[in-house]
């Protein structure tokens, strides 16, 4: 995937493409040397307005960040964590060449030099990127603010059944809408899923996977999700595919799940969850599963526990934290759970992202209509940056497997997985 | 498998069978029932001598124990974590039924009854019951005790290649060779090797794996242990199957692995590493493993970070410590690798631990013959404790698999983990 986004750059503060480049001052010179080495050495051109780019060794052929105008230089120095996001926002930031290629080149080099990646470099900057809560009525304020935006924005660039996390590929050629049918398959075969069975789900979406397990397993479901217009969405799609009776969508948060169940699921929420709530979680999955339950959690995970890109907890995703493997191995431990498999599919999710930026800027006429021009660079900034962490293994997306620790009921081997589907 | 232990019993201050059953005295029966509770009040029949036995509700059809005398109840009330297995030992302690169902039954409910399973109950017992650390010498010694016993004795037990890890049983009905060859197949499937691939192994046991790895897959090896015994016979057994050019079997410390490798495995050893020694081993494999490495840890773990049972720990493994799954995690996180797949073999473990038992009791008079009755009773309830452990999720077995966070060199699924194999 190429996105040249000099192309579609026309927003306030652009510079004379064709002007005459001016050296920059000793001063400005040494401020962008200072934002290389923030971005980790990276090989790269930057620059302000049309002046000659600073650049780093072996820059030749790779991408450009060019910088509108000194205030936005100035916000980049206090705080580039948070205002590189901001400013590509706004237009006061242009990449020329492939923004997911020059996002991963500077993820692999801050890595690298060991630059903190994510979080402030100074006290200023730590208490401006603090990341919000998730209580009650804060998880639904930070669902809300992401996930209500409009059923008819997700559907412009989701698969049909609007599955909004991780996809399986068994063939990486395999379409979006075929991949992400066969990780609900994936999910449902790990969970072993029974005709008689219960299934509580935290964390529905757009209940692509409630109606799946009903309607492929025959499975009751009750499903739970704070994200209004999503509930309201799933409730229409039970009724359409008549599995009514079968799935209940209930918009409540995790915390108040009560019942029993042979199995519970969550799918994309423990990233919601926020570190300070896992124990919460745990406690919730031990309370309504029953003793020969399964459990399975599908989470983005990272390999350090630091807080997430400030910029998109703050305009993307509120609240939002990736775990861990070993904090969510916590979390379970804590309950007596006995973890029966992990699986990595970390690369699905980078490829899963390319289906979603492609199908995103074939949309973009539409969703700029829909908003504007500067929600379009946002969403772009954020699956692109999706998709250079994941491949870079700034991310990872974790699916746990879990009994209770006095549970025998688990398969004998993962074999059963990967055979060929009956139907 | 019915162990019936009184056939066995024939130790010291047993009472006589057929005596007429006296009324235990009122102390006696409080000490009785206090260990009872120590027991989480599992469904059992315990008595002193031949006086009559107090009982727990439920216990009609239950095993029973009988303690031989008055100092041996004492201990137990002391410390019964460490004296069950002494008193045990030295036949001042009768099962009457299944051992390990009756270990079983205790395991389950000390669990459900939040006994402090492992460590003992005073600060006199948490002292004696203090685990020995894993300095390189202090390893050297613990590892000499348990595995340079004598190859002919472990040769009576296992499976003709002497692999003394859990096995893998794609069916389960296959015999324990062919499930430990099945488990060698499994990790190298999990490491994708190559023929021109180099591996280092830590801790390698009688060298099967290493052996396997090279005659099967090609590769080159270098496989470290520190008991003399095993290195001696993995190096013969090297140059019977005329891979010694390819397999180097070096007697040192894990901490002294050099070079670099394109794959790293450890079976069994994580184990015999201590926690305190997590971060070492992390940082060896960081220094030892080529950019787009794949490394395997498999190790007995558990759920609750606490202590090894102190007679397994003293008697049998000393220094040994199973890790949690987050602390196995926690180890690879803090030198930046991403884990890929995470398989708990927890009841494959009890399978094969059903062979080894039953090889064993089939062995046992050769067995009396090399050390002597005390030996022979104290690896029954060993081997019995480990399969009742296994079975009953006080123990799990993981397999982690890992490559450096920066790689994309893993296999996009796990379905050729289940291929059928190719010869």
């Amino acid at each position: 995937m190429k996105l040249n986004d000099t192309r579609m750059f026309h927003a306030a503060g652009q510079a004379a493409v064709g002007g005459a480049h001016t050296k920059p001052s000793g001063f400005e010179s040494r401020l962008l040397r200072h934002l290389l080495r923030s971005l980790g050495d990276a090989p790269l051109r930057i620059r302000l307005r049309n002046s000659e780019p600073v650049s780093t060794d072996g820059a030749d052929n790779a991408g450009g960040i060019r910088i509108a105008n000194w205030s936005t230089l100035v916000k980049l120095f206090i705080n580039p964590d948070l205002y590189f996001g901001d400013a590509y926002t706004d237009g006061l930031i242009e990449v020329e060449g492939d923004l997911v290629k020059l996002l991963e080149t500077v993820f692999d080099h801050r890595r690298r030099a060991s630059v903190p990646f994510f979080g402030g470099r100074s006290r200023l900057a730590g208490w401006m990127n603090r990341s919000r809560p998730n209580t009650r009525s804060s998880a639904r304020r930070n669902i809300h603010q992401h996930y209500d935006i409009g059923n008819e924005f997700y559907r412009s660039w989701l698969d049909p059944r609007m599955v909004y996390t991780c996809a399986y590929f068994p063939d990486p050629a395999m379409t979006l809408e075929a991949a992400q049918v066969a990780k609900m398959d994936h999910v449902c075969r790990k969970l072993t899923l029974n005709p008689q069975d219960t299934v509580v789900e935290a964390g529905c979406g757009w209940g692509a996977l409630a109606l799946h397990m009903a309607a492929r397993h025959g499975v009751r479901v009750k499903a739970f999700n704070i994200s209004r217009e999503q509930i309201t969405y799933a409730r229409a799609s039970a009724r359409a595919a008549g599995v009514e009776r079968r799935v209940e969508f209930i918009e409540d948060d995790y915390r108040n799940i009560d019942g029993r169940y042979d199995a519970f699921v969550s799918v994309g929420m423990l990233e919601h969850v926020g570190q300070h709530h896992h124990r919460e979680l745990g406690r919730v999955i031990d309370r309504c599963l029953h003793r020969n339950g399964r459990g399975l959690v599908h989470s983005i995970g990272q390999n350090r526990g630091v807080a997430l890109n400030p910029w998109i907890e703050k305009r993307i995703f509120p609240g939002a934290y990736p775990p861990t493997l070993s904090e969510m191995a916590a979390m379970l431990e804590a309950r007596a759970f006995s973890v029966i498999d992990v699986e990595n599919l970390r690369l699905h999710y980078a490829l899963t992202l390319e289906h979603w930026l492609r199908n995103f800027e074939d949309a973009r006429e539409r969703v700029r209509a829909m908003f504007d021009e500067r929600f379009v660079r946002a969403w772009r900034l954020y699956l692109a940056g999706s998709l250079a962490a994941f491949r870079t293994g700034e991310l990872q997306l974790y699916q746990m497997l879990f009994t209770r620790d006095t549970s025998n009921d688990v398969p004998w081997t993962r074999a059963h997985l990967h055979e060929k589907a009956a139907g």
